[in-house]
């Protein structure tokens, strides 16, 4: 079959990240990705690769991530959620597909995505939803969380910003907005940027709650950005908090 | 030991009701009740009889659960929180105790309750959530539902929105308020009122599912109420969308 004949198709999808080991996939564990391809193919009869825009860690959950595949299927575009979802487990849904220009790569033409980081600030412990949210029981300066936030917007280098694990080369990043709300018991910190390194997000808002207890100032986490020489150990916040709210093309 | 070196403690409960057979011990399942009583043996030592303001059946969530029990001890009563929920699971939390006169009872000095019921209204599922909604993939009229709704207050025979496994004999009951509002995919249905039959706030919020779905008028839900020789079948919602916010004193 030539490629004359493939469509590509543009998917948003939920999931809930508690029972996955992230969206890519790994040796040991299942991906989101995984149960995904399987329902493509259940519906397709194709062994499909699909192309995620962000690798969410195991436990990180999804309200609009996005992810391509190439079909020779004739359904249309706008039956493939239905399809789709009938073959997906309840913590995974399709809610969006269309038809795209066959170049289009989910993750290659993002031009940037929006992250939700969520904290349960109260003395006693959520109780419910505690799969979605990292539980601070100490209080925490608003006003100074919320100043903090914008020494992260720019570009910058964010190599301290990034967990060691990580191998990549290029560690500046540009953040486009940052803002830090509380409603009721929970903290916000919404972070939204052309490209995050590998746990990024999770250390911005590790960061901030020093910050917002009085651990460290301002000043000493505004050293860590464009600063290799220059470190002191934090917090990275547990993937359970994190949302990966949506991405930008 | 006599009943003048006993004290009265009211504590204020939190719980995911998705694991537990609801509030009240049962024959078979764990019952939250039974969980706090075990933390207060622990922590007392003491084989206590803890009274709930309400009896949240299997899968009902708890904001705002209210209870009380008789002690010995000599433990602050501000002090019960954290000592009671270091014996707890994740998904129980009590968040506030305080001494009360000795004649208090949760249950029959409660004036009235608050509960929530949270419909997820879209096409395609909600993926997160899933133990915290009900999901209505229907277009429902919310302005009707709206109307509907205020049909419900003031103090009526609410026996047509009883369960029928439910043996009380005084069906009278008095709901003080209803609203009905959505928020991005999520309607929220606030009852208030003095008291509820069994499964009361879940009928009534399939009843106004019907209405908004148009399959019946304000009026046929009207007959319902005062209207012994009236009836029509309906859905009975789930119990994993209820949520007992607050009891009042």
């Amino acid at each position: 079959m030539g490629l004359v004949d493939m469509r590509n198709i543009k998917i948003k999808v939920r999931y809930k990240g508690t029972n996955y080991c992230g969206w890519q996939s790994q040796i040991n564990g299942i991906a989101v990705q995984d149960v995904i391809e399987g329902s493509i193919k259940k519906v397709t009869g194709e062994e499909v690769k699909l192309i995620g825009a962000g690798r969410t860690d195991a436990g990180v959950h999804a309200l609009g991530q996005v992810a391509n595949f190439m079909t020779a299927s004739s359904i249309s575009d706008k039956r493939f959620p239905l399809a789709l979802n009938a073959n997906l487990p309840d913590d995974i849904v399709i809610y969006d597909a269309e038809e795209v220009n066959i170049d289009f790569n989910a993750r290659y033409d993002a031009k940037g995505k929006h992250y939700r980081y969520c904290i349960w600030n109260s003395r006693y412990r959520p109780g419910l939803f505690d799969e979605y949210c990292y539980w601070l029981p100490h209080e925490v300066d608003m006003e100074i969380m919320q100043e903090a936030s914008k020494i992260f917007i720019g570009t910058h280098d964010f190599k301290n910003f990034m967990s060691s694990g990580s191998s990549i080369k290029n560690t500046v990043r540009t953040v486009w907005d940052i803002d830090v709300c509380k409603r009721k018991e929970i903290i916000y910190v919404d972070v939204k940027g052309e490209g995050f390194l590998y746990n990024m997000v999770r250390r911005i808002a590790g960061c901030l709650i020093e910050i917002g207890k009085g651990k460290r100032d301002i000043s000493d986490v505004a050293n860590l950005i464009d600063n290799e020489g220059y470190f002191f150990s934090y917090m990275t916040l547990p993937a359970k908090g994190l949302f990966l709210v949506e991405v930008y093309y």
